[in-house]
């Protein structure tokens, strides 16, 4: 497995990113993402109950074909809590995208990333969009990435390849998310590309797999959002046999394992205004699901972010999380191990004394610049 | 009902307080309440599934008996996740209580607040306990309602009079609760005394329902604590008619809820480093549950209470955290009403359409402030 801290497009696939005008003129703010060969898809999207409008017009799509073959995004603005006119712009989105590109409407994904409750400038985004497919190609990818950004400091981005019955199979992954998974100009966005031949059951269940030991192991301030997707297209250019079981599964599976964790790192070194860069790990716990709970309840409690802020060994406040998180602890077996907080990565242990399962997590401090970032955007 | 916001002792009861060397010398932090006559006991307690060894005491003594006469509170240590000592101190504490005003040690329920995982310093309390009992007095309470005090910066009371046929009954009550509702030195406690005749069912019926109105509707952080208690001392010496239904229980329950919700918004107005005071209505929902679980997901987003720190009206955040609270919501049916955030008071109303019941809670904003007290406690 050879692991590229740069984002190479498998083959077959394409971007591209324009300036349509929903943010300054200096900032790229609408991308697109193509593959020649229809492609399979795989999607995760929030369990917010109020998801956005691009995710309503996906799942749709997601639920008509099995065919994709680009996916359309903007930053600036979330087209969520915009109600049946919001998702008129959603549709618009998909439609002229798919004709501009000579597809079908339904083979094209929708995403948006931005300010709740506001109009999308659907004129802008439509005069936008033919310039956008016209101009797609293979380093676009190094636009597109930066066009998904909002209050990010860096683009997210890493490619893996590996080698299937000879034949170089790559999965390349970008993402957006200022730290914070959270509603207002910070979602999470995640597009994920590879030219495997793989089945549609081994590809969901891949991907399932790998957004629960990443994305969903991340936290910076507990708040859902609207918008998070996570976005899987598998084209087949590669021309490897295909892959549904066996060693071959393994190997994909290990990389895209392995892409989606480093993004997910990449966002919670990025977080907004963080100075720590924190790994919990719960383990001796009775199951996974009570290992996660209790180190995500460590990893949401703000006084222990402030805590490691401060580089203030207080441990109470981990007692005091893991006792209110909803799993069975008791004081006596509790056992906690917190490496040095003078640095900047700092890894707590807690051991829980009631079985063999353990759960790792990963968030950041929480900082006055936190504060100040999220009060005075506007 | 003639509400007062100074604390006045009702009849039969004492208090004081002395410095006993936990925590410097020119801050009280060694409490006592006595009442001459027994007294019935109501308590409540947090729902941590690790709780601290005063705790342990108190609930062992509730259900060994139900004639309570005293409550002793340390403040600057929280005798939490200190094991089989700490629960040997907190026995002590209540028999050098006993001792030194000639009571049984079971009518003694004890309480501390502070910082957790360090063992009491049980010499210094072993000294100090004769002195303290022997200083006992009606105005004891103006020492004692300070010396509980931690990150405080205004200690809180109210009383509560009222007639009961002919008969002047009196509620006082006293908080500590550094407007956090947490496990570092900001614990809540909330010592309430009545000299009421009335049955224990009725009483505890009043404090539970008096509760769940006030300190059950409050958050700062989010974080629960490991020692928050709510301890009521009922001793009759009023000399009312014994109250265990009707008009009167009407009229006593009344005075409860109003001590408590005052108290309760006293503690929110105090918050470590908050510049607002939120009130959040959530109304038109299907039930009770459902409305307050709705506000309490507002109340706890980090990134709502930053934009009203800013003043930043982001409607998006209070759409995203009703959204995941897990209630049931349509976003056609959120409506969301929200006062000046220019001023120290905001009032947010949100409307779910989906029934009639309603209920209000009440928070801070989040500020740098807090995060460097947070940060910086040592």
């Amino acid at each position: 497995m050879q692991v590229s801290k740069i984002a190479v497009l498998p083959s077959g696939f394409k971007a591209n990113a324009v300036n349509c005008g929903i943010r300054k003129k200096s900032k790229l703010d609408l991308a697109l993402f193509s593959s020649g060969l229809p492609a399979k898809a795989s999607c995760m999207f929030t369990c917010n109950k109020i998801i956005a409008a691009p995710l309503v017009v996906c799942k749709k799509h997601l639920k008509a074909g099995d065919n994709f073959q680009a996916i359309i995004v903007n930053s600036g603005n979330a087209n969520c809590f915009t109600g049946k006119a919001g998702l008129k712009d959603a549709e618009e989105m998909a439609s002229l995208c798919a004709k501009s590109l000579g597809i079908k409407t339904k083979s094209v994904l929708v995403a948006s990333t931005g300010i709740i409750g506001k109009r999308l400038p659907a004129d802008k985004i439509k005069k936008a969009v033919p310039e956008l497919a016209c101009g797609i190609s293979k380093d676009g990818i190094h636009r597109a990435k930066k066009a998904i950004m909002t209050t990010d400091t860096v683009p997210k981005e890493i490619t893996v390849k590996f080698r299937i019955n000879g034949k170089i199979v790559t999965v390349c992954g970008i993402a957006k998310g200022a730290g914070m998974i959270a509603p207002n100009m910070a979602t999470l966005l995640v597009f994920l590309f590879t030219d495997a031949k793989i089945s549609q059951g081994a590809l969901t269940g891949c991907l399932r797999g790998a957004v629960n030991k990443s994305f969903n192991c991340i936290t910076v301030d507990g708040c859902m959002s609207t918008n998070d997707s996570v976005m899987l297209l598998a084209n087949a250019a590669a021309g490897n046999k295909l892959i549904s079981g066996g060693n071959s599964l393994k190997l994909f599976s290990c990389a895209l394992d392995k892409v989606c964790l480093e993004l997910a790192k990449m966002v919670i070194k990025d977080a907004e205004g963080a100075s720590k860069f924190i790994h919990i790990k719960v383990y001796n716990a009775k199951t996974y699901a009570e290992a996660k709970t209790g180190a995500l309840a460590v990893a949401n409690s703000i006084l222990f972010k402030t805590a490691v802020y401060g580089e203030n060994p207080n441990f109470g406040r981990i007692v005091a999380s893991l006792g209110s998180s909803g799993i069975a602890v008791k004081e006596e077996d509790i056992k906690i191990r917190v490496s040095s907080l003078k640095k900047k990565e700092i890894d707590v242990a807690v051991g829980l004394n009631s079985g063999n399962s353990s759960a790792e997590v990963y968030t950041s401090d929480l900082t006055p610049k936190y504060i100040k970032i999220n009060a005075e955007y506007n």
